[in-house]
């Protein structure tokens, strides 16, 4: 249980931007110390993390567990999603919740039914999907009293979840006075559409059609426009899943002129290319399958290189997994493909081992948490935080499989990707989850954290508004009679 | 008439990219030679341009005359339009049609009523505000019968012209297909709409709302998406008054790596800022009232500089000019104002005195002329070409007042401005019009140029689809067995 | 002394990135505790910190304190200076050694024997001025013994400090094998020599041709230049006193590709712009005399903009004192005007009232402190670190002007600017030093800092190297039969 | 003889920006007439070009004949590579001069002797080594008196060849004043050398050190500054052979602010890749070794994209031929080996295919002359040019062969390359020299062709200037006693 006494030693634990060789101790859920040589009674477990990395658990940002989608259901509901996460050290995630008939409480109300199994703990973003007084007063229910602090947009799917630049405007300026983070998935759904049609016409059927239907410059596009819109409302924009350069350049170019942009790049774009969607083997090809789409080689490395010096700001995984059998559904017409990908039990590793491994941040980058005002709730070994923790070894190797793999999909992305550095244990809540490559999860022992509005993005956003408004010297008063 | 004969003596002909000394001699509207000392009898009028530069008349690619807008019509017609181009060295311009009630030919049979009495060459673009199957056809007879070979799509204007990204699409698709240019009018219509609202919400109703309303990076934003959109049919891109940077960087950004995007500035945003529309006098703040806004000083630099360069391609005025009387419409709302400043006379000097005169560009870059299939009937100074020609008087000064120049209106957005370079003589169709300060024009001396379509922009065009096609490597072929 | 016991009570704990309410407990100079309600005897000094920010004092990573330049010595002193510093809430600087006849260990005894009365700790850069063997081997005791672990690379100050790219690559190639940080002044000296020189010819001997005779363009190009150099032997560079635009944005496309440059601001770049060089009275214009030069406003803006989205990392001063007389040496030639501004007592304020008050960064953003690998004993509110700590009150003002100030200048390039947020007591090594606006400095109580090499900014780079190395698939083999 | 007269019937005859059906009639060497439908009589020769392009030859701008460079001399002298040029249908190339023991003088001499033999029109640039009073007064005499009219200096070739960046300051002020363009060979000198130690010291000897030691950010890097530079003097600069991404992107920059630059792209650069380099055979690897070096497949298509819109604006070559035997020279050190590729005689066909047969840009911006201040009479087919023609057909195809090529190196870097567009006919000074395949060349038959100073981009130069001084308000009045 959650009173479990824990004593992690001679590790170094490292935190965002910081490291220090100490131990830590865990009682009731909860880290209670952290510093050199603690001592403890008989009653304590002791986790030897000699030479290993103690590290806060990792926080998935851009998960759909038990998402229906497509006409058919996600093969990972949140039980079997978060005890692959667990095997892979992540000890949080927040999924998206989907409005039920345009309603966002009905919505929710589902997505509590969903998680009521969870293992581990989770939050949730909630799509907005059509506009009306309605969906406004719902939003502020969700900020006010649900515990949800962003709200995302679909520029894509046209006829179904789709927005138009008129719902971005009113959306954006209603999240700004919740304190709410905007979001979008950026693709231009028209020209999508288009470009699926073209791509029928011409023959082009299989997965390859997916990535030729929706090239990179339809996401810049939306990426570009949003971020655009968001600095005419003056309100934080978060992009979820950036996949290319395109997209990237304009998160740059917003942050080098002081807007308020985070990029989210996800697992699969950081470290895949579209190589795999031109697979002679359907099913092979198929579980690649994902908007915005995998991009050629090229866009992987600039992202890479994006993340490791804070011009993109986090990694999620759009964890939203579809076994051959769902995947099969489009085998005459990509369109049809169930679209998603694997990647919450990879993560962790994949991050450490392109980025940290490889060079290209430090240990001490590889801890990011900020964005969604839980930190230092979560995010972070010190005294008071979550006891969501993990023992990584940078010495020990994984490997990845399907067969060996926690989701329950029959195919994984990552078939035989093999690395250096090691997540050897998971506390979750307290409690050793993932030890000895073992899952000991338990159902409904994960909680629901409410996130809090307004957190640091939103600072100052009102002064900035102030000062615009005096720089405007307007209205200028004029007499009537000069007409 | 049409069947004087003249010789212009002693010049530098300058036509693109080139000059040199020579005589230029006219007979039936036609320039029959160009070559050195040439030699006349007595039936021949001589103009002496000893020390003058003898150039093709200017096109304006960019007018409104005799339009209805916002509940009132332009105090500029045809004639009077063409009149004060003329005593400005323009010897031909491009006019849009708009359709009425969403038909494109009901539209041209109402401007070719408008353009009757013209005093000087024109031509049409035509406006394409709806999308069906019907405007497609009158589409393939504008191009096919009609002599019209650019559409325009307007992205703002919310509610009356705006066309959304699906019309913007099918009518890309549709003019590449007819090899004729698509326009955009670049700004977020939706974004402008709602920073109308917020204005007025504001308090702030005078002309510094206008600019206030709609700033540059809704520019921006629209040239980006229309240019991304363009790419994505692969057909060419013509943008309309390029007023800020943002927009200009979009298109240099596209030209780079190799899109067809042609960016026009307007003679207002080319050497104008909006210092004026903060005037306390409404009258005087309200005549700088059009869109795109006039910009912020810099801006005008900015554009300058491109266009020096050729990332921007060419100048027009659009030219739309409203009186103090209808300005006035809009004294308790901006959004009443009618949008439009004058420029048609305006445009040659002022370029002159702003790119050549101050050392931008040279004296053989000021002559621009291609793109809209029509050279070298117009835009050259050699045998054959129609005898639309001007005498240019370097060392000659030039001032513009409300009082003395051509237009109907009653205000001048350049009142005022003074410079060096003064057209002393126009030529249009072989006849002088326009001499020692005087204009002679004849009622229904000009004749509707019909521009074919397939102009240089679309060379290679198929290739290029070609290659994109065979570069895709799908369909891929698969066994339906895998599955 | 050092063993005074302080409680500061009620206070917002402000450090990088969070704020808690809680106490602060010092004793013996250290932080001994910082959480809510801490209950202390009579023997301990209670500052009342509600209402109020308690955050870590500042570090200047910029200042010159008892310079020998341009044939004067800076006023301030370390003494004067670092009092001046903790007026202002700066508890530590990291000033820059000049070497002596080229020998860095006689620059080191020299700036020994000048900070011995220090009243703050503080720490050293070290410049390269020329190349040898010998600099080499002092290089490498200047990291391993002296505590140093910075080297400034001079591209400008043609004939005295500048070096030319072979030695920047030499240097950089040096620094990297040491872990230190290769620091450049990014101007192109022999293009400043020759504007210099055009200016005199002009006639313009003026404090206005100093700015003149170095535009934007000679920082923008050494810093493109650097940045390469630095990338090329793949070693992290350190851009101080980045004043333009034209450097900012070559920093931040570097770091858009994932190298790890970072640019040091400077307050005067940050909030002044070159009008005052044109004043009419010389010792006005003078004091403005810096380099590179402060720029024409908007540079100010941008700074800013790219400062609070981490394009830019830090604020410095450059603080380096003239005084009236000293800077009349340049009446009949600015190139003999002594280069340098005030700073070091205003920056805290300054920035804060720029970036903190103005909305453009949030009050957690205002803390950093990671660069010199001295954290977290120096820039954190946190048990363990230095009690070098500043109560900052955001409703009270502050006021600048020469004649309060505490630098030994006699002019305050920020003369009568005022603002909210003020530094109302400076804690410095646990002893209270300002407080109700009086400072209480005790000589020879400041420590020199050590700074370790190899901080968080060499991580992975042997690691990337390495993969470079592999990926070059070189040296091919072939066979010497095959010529 | 020239004169021959020749008949061109029945072609489309292309010009920079047009094309037209006409005959095109030759006497002299000169172009008497180009109309349709021309009559001659028995004596002359009639060409049929009927269903043909009927163009200006082409003019290469880069070549090295009879070049002595690194202890070797290139196998084609002027005649040999003249004669290639020919068979490709270039008609005119410009040599680089290089002085002898630093003389112009005696460099133009050593030129004059070497160029004796010419079958085909040349004219010169002069390269620019060292800098003293002496070589600024060789320079008037080069300009006023020997028909000079563009200087290159070396950025690179570091001991030999190599300028620093204050003698590219002196030399580009010289450059303005006589009204010549200043040309650069644009890498970092001081990294190639360094990067060069580097490979030898990790054991890479071979051709795939070439590319290694001198990476596109060294080439970026100098392309940069002296853009730069020339900004800073306002003179126009010339960027030979731009090879990178890197180096494009900073002209396109500079182009975007109104800059003269004009970046000239080589053969090579625009359709290879680097890939060669790595070839296990020494002969093959070595004969794609030039400098800067061919790059990573990608920045050829990038510089097809920025040619065909007008970003970078013209082709060269850079012939410079060794063969085996001299390549061989490197065997054991790529610093030995002989920097230069062939391409004189394939760049006219490869051009073509790539950029016109691909569709990238019209037939009519294929020929593209203005640069060089020699236009008309060189670069159009109009009556007064130089009778210097090719017949091109488009539906023939052209192929490349070391052992069928007309140079006298004995391999080509285009081995094997096929394509659509063949120059069947070439006209040179009025005489077919090429027909059937087979050359017609009469030695000494080519004249060297004066190019006086002042070309276009010179124009507006001096107003440019005299507008920047007075926008200076500089200097400021001051009254001594204020100190
Ligand atoms: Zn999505
Ligand atoms: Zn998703
Ligand atoms: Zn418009
Ligand atoms: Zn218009
Ligand atoms: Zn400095
Ligand atoms: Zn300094
Ligand atoms: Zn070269
Ligand atoms: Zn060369």
């Amino acid at each position: 249980s959650s009173s479990t006494k824990l004593l992690i030693k001679g590790g170094i634990v490292v935190n965002a931007h910081e490291m220090e060789a100490a131990d830590v101790y865990v009682e009731g859920g909860i880290i209670v110390s952290v510093r050199p040589n603690i001592k403890v009674g008989d009653d304590v477990t002791v986790l030897d993390a000699t030479g290993k990395f103690v590290m806060p658990g990792g926080i998935d940002p851009h998960t759909h567990l038990g998402m229906e989608f497509m006409g058919t259901e996600t093969i990972d509901d949140f039980f079997s999603g978060q005890a692959a996460a667990l095997a892979g050290g992540t000890t949080m995630h927040i999924d998206f919740v989907l409005p039920v008939n345009g309603s966002l409480l009905s919505g929710l109300e589902a997505y509590e039914k969903k998680s009521r199994e969870s293992c581990m703990d989770y939050g949730f973003h909630m799509a907005i999907t059509k506009w009306d007084e309605h969906t406004s007063k719902e939003m502020d229910i969700m900020v006010k009293k649900k515990g949800i602090n962003s709200f995302k947009f679909f520029m894509a799917y046209k006829g179904s979840f789709m927005v138009n630049d008129e719902i971005l405007l009113e959306g954006f300026t209603k999240c700004k006075s919740l304190g709410a983070l905007a979001m979008v998935h950026a693709e231009n759904g028209d020209a999508v559409y288009e470009g699926q049609r073209r791509m029928i016409e011409l023959g082009i059927t299989g997965p390859e059609g997916h990535a030729l239907s929706r090239p990179p410059v339809l996401e810049g596009e939306a990426t570009a426009r949003a971020i655009r819109l968001a600095g005419f409302v003056n309100t934080p924009l978060y992009v979820v899943h950036v996949m290319s350069i395109d997209a990237m350049e304009e998160i740059s170019k917003a942050r080098k002129s002081g807007q308020k942009v985070i990029g989210e790049t996800v697992l699969s774009g950081l470290v895949l290319n579209d190589s795999w969607l031109w697979d002679p083997d359907f099913i092979t090809a198929a579980k690649y399958v994902m908007s915005p789409p995998i991009r050629v080689a090229g866009h992987d490395k600039a992202l890479q290189a994006a993340l490791s010096m804070g011009v993109l700001q986090l990694v999620g995984t759009d964890h939203c997994t579809f076994n051959s059998t769902q995947k099969a559904l489009g085998i005459d017409d990509f369109r049809k493909i169930p679209n998603g990908v694997n990647g919450i039990e990879e993560r962790m590793h994949l991050v450490w081992n392109t980025m940290v491994e490889s060079g290209q941040i430090s240990v001490s980058d590889y801890v990011r948490a900020r964005l969604f005002n839980i930190y230092p709730r979560k995010g972070a070994i010190r005294a008071g935080s979550d006891a969501d923790i993990i023992i990584l070894n940078p010495n020990s190797s994984f490997e990845i499989h399907a067969k060996s793999h926690h989701s329950r999909t029959d195919t994984n992305v990552y078939e035989g990707w093999k690395g250096k550095g090691k997540v050897e244990v998971t506390i979750s809540g307290g409690r050793v989850v993932w030890e000895n490559d073992e899952l000991k999860v338990v159902p409904s022992s994960g909680k629901y954290i409410e996130m809090p509005p307004f957190g640091y993005l939103f600072n100052g956003i009102d002064k900035a508004d102030a000062k615009y408004l005096s720089s405007m010297k307007a209205p200028v008063k004029r007499s009537r009679a000069t007409v």
